[in-house]
This record gives C-alpha cells, sequence and structure tokens, in this order.
C-alpha cells in the first residue's frame, strides 16, 4: 500500500486516484497533463521521521518507501541505488566564492548517473502492472539506467534511439540486453514511435515527461540530502541546491523532495533552487528572464544530458525555482568543461559535462550578485565524467612527453616547478 | 597508531618495524623482498568483532581500521571508497552451473575501480609520511584511482605512463590535475623512470609491487565479503571466491582478507580462490599448472588490467591459490567479451573485461570439473564497463534499424518474438 491521496494535474487541478489513470490527465493530454502525486503527509510522518531513519539499514533511497509510489516493495530490484556520497568541499567553495560548499555524487549509482533513481521506480510500476515490456526514448542517461534496471528485474526493455546516437551510449543499451530500434530519424520522431509502439503493445512507458511517477524517484536526492545534513549540519541546511537543467523533470524533482522534507520537518527553511543551463540551449532561462511561457528552441551544447530545446516538463521545472525564490542561469561550453577540471582537482569527483555545470553555474551566479559570497551551497553532480570521454579529453591538457631517462625528467620537473 | 607488529620479507623471512624500512626488504631488493604486514590478531579481535561491526556507522574500508597500517585516521581523504554492494545473482548461478553466486560491484567505487581501496591507503600513507608528493607507473585503473585519490587529498601526484597509452585513460588523469608523463618507450621502462624519481625527488612510490601497504587496502574487500555474508547467510561461506589475476596484488590481498577474517573467526572455514586470467596472458596459471617457478611471457589479452606478462607479486599471487587449495584456469578473448554480457544481462551489472573475466573463469572451472555443480562462488567484478567502452561495442552487437514508421516497429517486433 501506499500513502497516495491523489495524482493532481498540473495543468487544470484534475484530481485522479491512482487506478483510474495510468500516465497523464485525460482531459489535458500528455502534452499539458502531467500529474503530481500527492500524499498524506500527516500519516507518513508517523513512520518517516528522524527516529525512524535514524533505525533503518536501508542504505539506498528505498529507505523513504513511505514517500514513495510502491504497492509492493516485494517487486523491488536488487541493485543498491541512491544513498550516494554528500562531501564537504572547502577547496571548491574558496575557488567559487561562496561561505560553504557541498557536492553530492549522484554518478555512484548503479549505472552512474542520478537517472537510476527514477528507473528503479519505474521497473517497479512495470512490473507491479504486469506489463509484459518496458520502453523509453533516450539516447543517455535515461536509457541506460533503464536497460540496467529492466536487466536487474529480468524485465524486457525496448528502447528508442535516433539514428545517429554514439555507438558508445548504444553499446551499453545492448550490453544489458535491451532491444533497441535505431530511428532513422529525430529524436522527437524516436520519441513518438515509443509512445505510439507503448500504446499498441502495452508496453510499459518509462518516459519521465508522462509518466508521474519516474519524478518520485528522482526526489529522493533531496530527500537524502536533507537526512545527510540533519547529520552533518544539525538544524541548518545550504542555502542554495543547484543542479543542471535539461527537460526540467530532475529539477522538479529536487525541489519536490525539498518541498517535502521540510513539510515533514526534517529542514528548518527551504533552500533556493539554482537551475544551469547551457548557453547554446536555454529555454528556461529565457522564460524565467522574460517571465515568458515556454518557447522550444536550439539544443547547442556539449552537455549532451541537458541538450534539451523543448523541455518536456516545463511546468514542474519552472516551479522549482520560482517557489524556491531562485534563479536560472545560462553557462558556457568552455565553462563547463573548465568546470569538469575544477571539481575533479577539487574534491576528487569526475563529472559528465551536464554534471559539472553546476559548478560552472555557481560562478556564474556568484559573478552576477545572486549568489552571495556568505551564502552556502550544495551542488548535485549528476553523472560520472566516464560516460564522456570525449569532452573529459577535451577538458584535460596534454601530458609531458620524456624519453625513458631521468634527465628528461629532472629537465621537466625543475621547468614545471613540481617537486 | 596501529597494531602491526612486524614487515616481513615473503623472500627470507627478515623482519622490520615500520620504522626501519619504507617499502621492501632492503637484503632482498625489490624484486625478491616484498613484506607483509603483519598484525597482532589478538588485540586487533579486541577492537575489531561482530559487536564493534553492528555499532559502526562508517560504511567504507575504513570500517576495518583496527586491521589497517594507519597512524593518522585525520588524514583519510573524504572519498568514500568501499562498502561496495554484495548481490546473490540465482540466474547467474542457473547460466554457470553452480548452486549460488553472488556478485561485487568495486565498480561501484570513487574512481570506478577496486584500485581505490589500495590508492586510498596509499595517498594515507604518503601524507603520514609528508611526502611532497606520490606516484607510480601505469596505464589503468592504478593511475586513475591514484589521481582522484590525490586530488581528494591535497597531495601532488606524478604518473608515468608508456607513450603508447590511450588518450581515454590518459585525459582521465590529467582531468584531476595529476602531473603526467609520456614516457617513449615500454611499460617497463616507464616503470623504472617512476622507481628513480620517486628515489630522486622523495615521492611516495604507490608501486602495489614494491609498497607493502597498499595490498592491506586491497584486503577490505574480502574483509567486506566476511561481514556481509555474516550478515546474508549466517555460518556460512561460499565455497570459493573468484577474482581475476594480473600483477598477482589483488588476488594476494583479496586471500589475505579472507585468512584475516577466518583468524578472527568472521567466517567458519577458508574458501577456496579461482584466479582467472586470459589465454594470452596466463604466467600464473602454467606456473601453477605444471609446479614451476615464474617465467614471464606474453600479455595478449583485451582485458588490459589484467595484461601483465611479468607479474610483480607472483609470490604473494600464487600463495592465495596453494594455501586455499584453490585453481587457476585461463579464459579466452572471446569468452571474457560473452561474459561481459552475461553478466549485465544477468544482474544488472556492466564491468570491464577483466571484471566480467571471473564470470567466464567459473564457466571454465565448472566445465573442467574444478568447481562442483553444489557448490557457491562469489565473483568480485573488479572495475566498471565505463572503464572500457570500445570492448563493450566489441560485445553488444546492433540495434535494429527502423524508419520511424509503427509499421516497421510492428514488424521487427513480429520478427524477434519479442511483444
Amino acid at each position: 500500500m501506499t500513502y497516495i491521496t491523489s495524482l493532481k494535474c498540473v495543468h487544470c487541478g484534475r484530481e485522479y486516484t491512482p487506478e483510474q489513470v495510468t500516465y497523464y490527465c485525460e482531459v489535458c493530454g500528455y502534452h499539458d497533463g502531467i500529474l503530481d502525486v500527492i500524499y498524506d503527509y500527516d500519516t507518513v510522518r508517523r513512520e518517516l521521521n528522524p527516529e525512524s531513519l535514524a533505525r533503518s539499514t536501508k542504505y539506498s533511497m528505498w529507505r523513504y518507501l513511505p514517500l514513495l509510489p510502491i504497492n509492493n516493495p516485494g517487486l523491488i530490484p536488487h541493485l543498491q541505488v541512491g544513498w550516494t556520497p554528500l562531501y564537504e568541499a572547502p577547496g571548491l567553495a574558496g575557488e567559487l566564492g561562496v561561505a560553504r560548499c557541498w557536492v553530492k555524487d549522484e554518478g555512484r549509482n548503479p549505472t552512474a548517473s542520478f537517472k537510476d533513481r527514477a528507473s528503479a521506480v519505474g521497473v517497479v510500476k512495470a512490473l507491479e502492472q504486469k506489463a509484459p515490456r518496458i520502453t523509453c526514448a533516450s539516447t543517455g542517461n535515461a536509457a541506460s539506467s533503464l536497460a540496467g534496471f529492466a536487466a536487474a528485474a529480468g524485465l524486457p526493455a525496448t528502447i528508442f534511439v535516433p539514428g545517429r546516437a554514439p555507438a558508445a551510449k548504444v553499446a551499453q543499451l545492448l550490453v544489458y540486453g535491451a532491444q533497441v530500434f535505431s530511428v532513422q530519424g529525430t529524436y522527437d520522431q524516436a520519441w513518438e514511435l515509443c509512445m505510439q509502439a507503448s500504446a499498441e503493445f502495452g508496453w510499459y512507458n518509462r518516459n519521465c515527461a508522462i509518466n508521474p511517477y519516474l519524478i518520485e524517484g528522482k526526489k529522493t536526492v533531496s530527500l537524502e540530502l536533507a537526512e545527510q545534513f540533519m547529520t552533518l549540519t544539525p538544524g541548518s541546511f545550504p542555502d542554495w541546491v543547484v543542479v543542471a537543467v535539461g527537460d526540467g523533470c530532475t529539477i522538479g524533482g529536487v525541489w519536490k523532495g525539498l518541498w517535502e522534507m521540510h513539510r515533514l520537518g526534517f529542514i528548518p527553511r527551504l533552500p533556493k533552487v539554482l537551475g544551469v543551463q547551457a548557453e547554446g540551449c536555454k529555454p528556461f532561462v529565457t522564460a524565467w528572464q522574460e517571465n515568458t511561457c515556454l518557447v522550444p528552441g536550439e539544443a547547442n551544447t556539449l552537455a549532451d544530458s541537458i541538450a534539451v530545446g523543448h523541455p518536456r516538463n516545463f511546468c514542474k521545472g519552472m516551479k522549482g525555482v520560482t517557489e524556491s525564490g531562485g534563479a536560472f542561469v545560462a553557462v558556457s561550453d568552455n565553462d563547463i568543461l573548465r568546470s569538469i577540471t575544477t571539481l575533479a582537482r577539487k574534491t576528487g569527483v569526475f563529472g559528465e559535462p551536464a554534471g559539472a555545470a553546476g559548478v560552472a553555474g555557481v560562478r556564474q551566479a556568484v559573478a552576477a550578485g545572486m549568489i552571495r559570497p556568505d551564502e552556502s551551497v550544495a551542488i548535485i553532480v549528476t553523472g560520472n565524467g566516464l560516460k564522456d570521454i570525449q569532452n573529459a579529453i577535451c577538458a584535460a591538457g596534454q601530458p609531458v612527453s620524456v624519453q625513458p631517462d631521468i634527465r628528461e625528467v629532472r629537465q621537466a620537473v625543475a621547468a614545471s616547478g613540481k617537486c
């Protein structure tokens, strides 16, 4: 059983029971009618509180089960997901010009990205519904995490990728045994084909933008942040939580988790949320700055995980920043590349471009006076740098070439001043 | 303080105090005089026992501090290392023809390999000795983990790589800010240059084959196995522990940890150890089968982490298998590639070639009658598949190409029998 009271349409406000609806508001349709999962928080609080968590030995996102839409916990696959490390990074704080800085390394999840939290929930929902197969359209972390969790659960998966998807990313899906359709067309065409196939074959649809339960997995990163800070810095919480933004689902989940942990009394006050986009793909930044609706645009950035010109979850994404009194910033691809090395060298955490973009975003927000030097920030690093070695090579620089002769090393060491 | 009673030469048996010696037996030299760290186990047991571990909230390899050579725990860097997940894998057990099978996913460590356990110890020892810099020669996981942990600790690092090292692997070192010397010569020349530079500049030497403390980090994988099985299957332990073998340090560490946990009463009996090598690089297999000394040979295998023709830690590596009554097997590169997909599809764990080689090794050992069908195995997957995407592409197969038209999907689904 769950503590869900209703699924509420973010567009029209209609409420449904979980039995009445599978994915989206039938009146508003799947472009607008995204549903939000509402819980009975007073009852949740009786099961989920500082005392119950102190007793819990489930070191994974499943320690927050009363806040998750899971009817049958017996179906949860074995892969350990969530409960990722949170590090304080004084060197990075100094570099960025803030009072204190923490980094949450989501690259430590089973398939090396934040998306595992969503796929874990998606796979359990598919099993609960006895779906014969689960599907999504993606070339990136959502696809690889779905393939990994489907394999772990013994659930067949079909993934639609656009024809131009890089061989390396497709390989990971195939290694996990997913059926992969390479669609000779655009990403949008792959997405529509996935929607059609899901409807026709009864495959469970893991596309986060239309499936209300996926974001419930994503929010667990904030549930963890709240609990981890309760231990690290009792009675206080960072002023800002920082995350890169693509289709809006991630930042929407981050905000929902923060809101819930405040509602349940785990954190003393709500932080501001900083959403970071790339200069070449910034529909949220534009809409927020100009106070307009979404205008889909270009997707020109090397940070592929946030290269989303037409965000499918604009509403929930925008809500996170506006309700929190936060901000959106855009950073250049050069800044993103530089942030990969800054993050790795100051903390030992190697992030993929979108994962490190939060670091560039803080730098930008400090320069713009949005974040004050006396404020503290928690940056969510959403994916592992090993996911995108090509961009790491661009960021990294070159080694020093020497002959196998100690005299050459001596000269190079003297020249570098490093000895 | 530590509970070390002596450092004992594996070649001549001479014993030293930790203050008398830095790396190896001065009489036997660094080719033969590898030291073994000996503890006062009776005293260790008073601090490290099932009750103390049940109370511990350190979810990392540092929960075994009384069994580690650390004088100053305040110098331990922040990266969460060890306490990796252990999964039971009934589907894989069925596939391999054994009674039960577990997989320990070492790719979940901070830089995505088992080697992080050793680098973590190396960095602390360097800081304890106030070394100005730490160094090693490697192109693989030892180097990337050293670069990551050195960055986390704020300790400068210099890494010697052979000129032919792949750009992707070198990039990771540079991202972490290590000084990287690309030596225009062989791996052996890079290794010798590293030894010279370490001696000349006083850089701390992380090369596992000559540094007695590194293997102490590696053994923690077995300390965890013992504790995790104590919870999972109280009173019993798998019949076999399986790991791929390169220079012998890893399997040596695995055996030492098992031996210690048996000595301390955590496991009821010692398992047999199965060492897995590649057909094209099998000096341990040959020496074990023919009961001879080490004959260095070729290193022809795609599993780069175990492509070691001249193992530097032959003695400790051989000891693990012979003392345990275990075995060595060699598997073909094709078997290794096939084991990547078998492992990923049956468990959701994506391993690099050497990481998945243990799966191929079990299959081989069952076929040869070394492992009986009623026996149980624990396989250590030493590194993440994202470390070697090129070989994953070889293992993965191809996607199904379709036009953006549901009729093509319909046909393909019908043809595949997957719906």
